[in-house]
């Protein structure tokens, strides 16, 4: 096989959705895999990374990166290997780590791919998860912003998903109480079972802020939110004063159209003198080593577990996509395009 | 005339407001005045300060405060003289500071009460504006939360109020551009003349988001919020990255019954990674004395403005206290209950 007839599956972008994600929004083309030039490296994506943020780079709301324009190919990270570089820095058969979106291919300038040391035995689902954006943007939310002293009452939403799952052990790391809100009894059992959470609440099944309630008597300090909506406004009906609130993600809103609400007790923010500080992860990625470093750590210890939702296949990215927001994923979510190669 | 004949008029919350406030809220009752007890103070009041939060304590909301409870004589903050005491540190005449509540006079215990430098010539209110909570609130919300560098942009709702004016002018003193938004051609032509604001809108004859996007192209970096509501909504469509918003009052919401509307843009405070901050001066009277201090220099300087609207008459305080929610008064409000006695 030749390289002019290897084909390069794409998802482009059709159609910004106004609510839910349906087979509109995206659209997949085939085109020939394009060759590298000067300081470009040709990179086989291996897996894609499935993120709820993606449903705001669809959108044209207003946003931290510019949304991804209609017909370009939509924007995601993802794990490759190099299949041909004219950049000095790469080689044919490394593992890099980039922004390669939904497709078989991608071409990248140097400077936009980052070298993973691979053993060859590790998988590579792990660069995905906890040693990646995702668990930085744990540990700056939790540790960071949030801040828990021993103790104190954290409650995390969101609490079983690739974020949340690593959030809430961090805060027990910490010392602190911590509740988990997750939907389905699967997911609150794996919370207060495998990962050590002091209490779940299946927002499901249960009333939040009645569960809050009970569960969190003098209220919560810390609240590291994923959701908003309705589960924020349980939570803030039940803040202790100088509450801290990493506000991490708004998923619940993000299919609801143009016009969203913000949480209708937001005086309580005022009255018990609580403290909102949205972020994203790009802020924190100076200190990723670092972070890193501390993560790998207590993951050896066995202080930090985390699991991948793995599925197959780049034609079904947007329809796992969709489990995002009805909450089927079960961790991490990532697309295995292919698997890495020895001769690549 | 003898202290048995003397009578205390007194506003006691007869029901708590639902809506706007009305006729039915409070009820005027009048007894005699009573004698002090051991360790105890009788105090005519002299000026009763009316406050926004009044509005808040009338509620059964959650709130900083123990809700007034309904008969109760309404919660204030009062200058008073002294005219009789059975406690060692206060003698008849002087001038003192407390929480004497709507009506003549209070009988509070000596801990209540904090006696005032008075020279005899100074207004006394003005240990009701600058020197007092008012002055307070505005320096830990914009000094010590929104902490404006030199060159940012401040904006600032309910601009004209007491506690607005002041904050306004202390971002001045720190080098930053300052924006606020008040009520009318007269508050907006008292900012941008004599208070130095850089830029006023009138938010009855503009369009706030738009002439905000106009006057601070950059954003918005500091946001010392005292209204809430729409208001709110067009600044968090105009901040800038890393915003802070020191939150001080929502004003606007306090009417409007049960059920609140947060602000429904809140998804900016993740995507432009804003902070929020709750606050009640009570957490900042520890540090008050060092303030005054500050505030009382400046002030000196001709840096730091302000105006007081002293209305006379303790039976007017319902009506006067409406005030605050049309926007009619200037300056922070107060009741003038009696003149202080050479001869207490």
């Amino acid at each position: 096989m030749t390289q002019t007839q290897r084909q390069n599956r794409q998802w482009r972008l059709a159609r910004r959705p106004t609510t839910t994600l349906d087979d509109e929004v995206l659209r997949l083309e085939t085109e020939p895999v394009p060759k590298p030039g000067e300081g470009q490296v040709l990179v086989r994506n291996l897996l894609l990374s499935l993120d709820p943020t993606h449903r705001i780079w669809m959108s044209d709301m207003k946003q931290y990166l510019p949304p991804v324009e209609i017909g370009a190919v939509m924007r995601a990270g993802t794990i490759g290997q190099v299949v041909e570089s004219a950049h000095p820095g790469f080689r044919p058969g490394e593992i890099v780590a980039g922004m390669g979106g939904y497709q078989d291919y991608q071409l990248a300038r140097g400077e936009e791919l980052t070298r993973l040391p691979w053993d060859g035995r590790t998988p590579l689902s792990t660069y995905m998860g906890l040693l990646s954006f995702i668990g930085v943007t744990a540990y700056q939310g939790m540790l960071e912003i949030g801040d828990p002293q021993p103790g104190e009452t954290v409650v995390v939403s969101g609490a079983a998903g690739a974020v949340g799952s690593i959030a809430g052990q961090l805060a027990k790391i910490r010392g602190a109480r911590v509740i988990g809100i997750a939907g389905g009894p699967a997911k609150c059992a794996w919370l207060t079972g495998e990962l050590g959470f002091d209490a779940a609440i299946d927002y499901r099944a249960e009333n939040v802020r009645a569960r809050l309630r009970e569960l969190a008597p003098k209220g919560v300090n810390v609240y590291f939110d994923n959701v908003g909506g309705e589960i924020t406004e349980a939570v803030f009906d039940n803040l202790a004063l100088n509450a801290r609130i990493p506000l991490c993600g708004l998923i619940s809103t993000y299919n609801s159209g143009k016009t969203g609400t913000g949480p209708r007790n937001y005086a309580n923010v005022l009255m018990q003198r609580a403290m909102i500080k949205g972020f994203i992860v790009i802020d924190a990625m100076p200190r990723a080593a670092r972070i890193y470093g501390e993560l790998a750590t207590w993951h050896a210890e066995g202080r930090i577990k985390y699991r991948v939702d793995v599925r197959p296949g780049l034609e079904n990215a947007p329809t796992a996509l969709r489990a995002l927001f009805d909450g089927s994923n079960e961790g991490k979510l990532v697309i295995e395009i292919a698997a890495p190669s020895a001769a690549a």
